[in-house]
């Protein structure tokens, strides 16, 4: 199965049907999500929707309204953690709210959310099917706002656990990236996958944010710049390991440099940080902690058909070896 | 029809479930998002959904869930817009993203929205009545965004015309105020009243936003003084009425003191602006259109079982009455 062509073809019908979707011309709002939605981003979610419904036998057609529900609500929540989290560069472009302002930002976002439910409202299927993929993204919307909620908290944790962060990052990683394939085996009526899908989300997802705190340091997210991942002060797995390993001094500084404003943070301070990470060991921790999720997301979707394996364990691999 | 009686005892329940719908327990959200319901709000929405489905004979305790969606929506737009105005008062407390930080009131937000749609799936209703509800919310919900998005342009629009003015305000009020209204009739299987009931909205709101435009005026809507309008630089139906009255001086000052940042707005400015409104006729303008707005809605309902007319036209004069 070449998966790669598979990716691009689907993610060519997506990127059409969210042309549609925002076709509007009201300005300031339209064409901000347009601006947002062209900075790029690969599908991924659409398509793992579609994938896994053709996969379980699903007419894959029926499931793009969903598929495209779940790649707005990717959208959306990046427009608006931007916002939350200050950053003014996504995708080496200026983010939504500072080229729109931050009024058009927030509400934008609002428009988004409610165009994941238009989108699902607008699949062509019998209404029972309907309610039950509102109630899969719903599910994954809540859980993952309450996983924001706890990822702004932590923030401002000291003393942050490996338990603190990985309650944290399940609820704000794994639901959102499970949901496309749930809805996908909704739609395709193979409702015994779902749990070993939800499994697969709750192992990779953490998979994921791990990998993307270990980007932070080495490709710098496609902001221009390493760390800003420190400057903001997240806590993230990285700081997390260095924290219940560093000295007392170490993490005196350390915590000073997270805990500054973000525009106050040096490029100097930053090498420092990463080279404690380095230190401490705690990069090459994350590296495993990341490869063991991945080894246990694959292992929990051992009962699923072949060819759905195959494409899980691709983007599985994916997720956690990508540059940006 | 004691309707003070039905509003206290109806609002009474929807205060229950909304206790009920956020008792999360995740610090910084479901506390946030109680402090912000705490603040007030008559629920003037539910219970209209409420007294709706009632008088159109239906069981008003199937809409609940509905009737709850909809204060849900209206406190959802409320904390969203108390930053996209840069707004930090509301109900005479600190609005919830001063007291909880900017990224916990986006974040709490977008959980509100999806609590909305959470909230309508729980209802003890056949599916196809539910995919109904779930259509008439997304479509009030779009609709409003895309008002918001009309009135933050307009806030940048030195030549507004009384028709841009109402575009927005009918975009941004009408479907808003209508939808739990449209949602009690579906309940009630009384489709043949919708028709009527959004044409109720689509002056009533309009009428709403102009009595609002009013109250910053004279009881300062709860922020503590009144004028924040003008410091904002909104362009209410007073502006857009002065503008077209006013010579070219009062005109060039009057777009200087809305055009500069509201924190640099002193009171003599305000007090400037409202006399000009006064010189020129705008405040009896605004009253009388307000009034005409009210009597269309109430004419547009003529064709509903009289229960709900007196219900409607009870809460079409209280909506340009209050007094905050």
């Amino acid at each position: 199965m070449d998966i790669e062509k598979l990716l691009e073809e689907k993610s060519a019908i997506v990127n059409k049907e969210l042309e549609r979707v925002f076709s509007g011309n009201i300005p300031n709002l339209y064409d901000a999500i347009d601006y947002h939605i062209e900075t790029g981003g690969k599908r991924i979610r659409p398509v793992l929707a579609l994938l896994t419904c053709e996969a379980l036998g699903g007419n894959s057609k029926k499931a793009l309204p969903f598929a495209v529900a779940c790649e707005i609500l990717h959208n959306w929540l990046l427009v608006h953690d931007d916002i939350e989290d200050g950053d003014r560069v996504r995708r080496d472009k200026p983010a939504m709210w500072v080229k729109y302002g931050l009024a058009h930002g927030v509400n934008a976002g609002d428009l988004m959310a409610q165009k994941v439910y238009e989108s699902i409202l607008n699949s062509e299927l019998d209404n029972d099917k309907i309610v039950k993929l509102m109630e899969a993204m719903v599910t994954a919307s809540v859980k993952t706002a309450e996983g924001q909620a706890m990822d702004i908290n932590l923030r401002q944790n000291n003393e942050p656990t490996e338990s603190d962060y990985m309650n944290t990052v399940i609820g704000k990683t794994a639901y959102y990236l499970s949901v496309p394939m749930v809805g996908g085996a909704i739609v395709a009526e193979a409702d015994n996958a779902i749990k070993a899908l939800e499994e697969f989300g709750r192992n990779a997802g953490p998979a994921f944010q791990i990998a993307d705190d270990l980007l932070d340091l080495t490709e710098g997210k496609g902001r221009g710049e390493i760390g800003c991942d420190i400057k903001e002060g997240k806590r993230s797995i990285l700081v997390v390991h260095c924290l219940s390993k560093c000295d007392i001094d170490e993490k005196a500084r350390l915590l000073d440099i997270l805990n500054k404003p973000a525009e106050e943070t040096g490029t100097e301070e930053v090498l420092w940080v990463k080279e404690l990470f380095e230190k401490h060991g705690s990069v090459d921790y994350a590296r495993k902690k990341s490869q063991e999720l991945v080894e246990k997301a694959k292992a929990s979707i051992e009962g699923l058909p072949e060819e759905l394996r195959e494409i899980l364990n691709y983007f599985a691999d994916y997720l956690i070896e990508r540059k940006k």
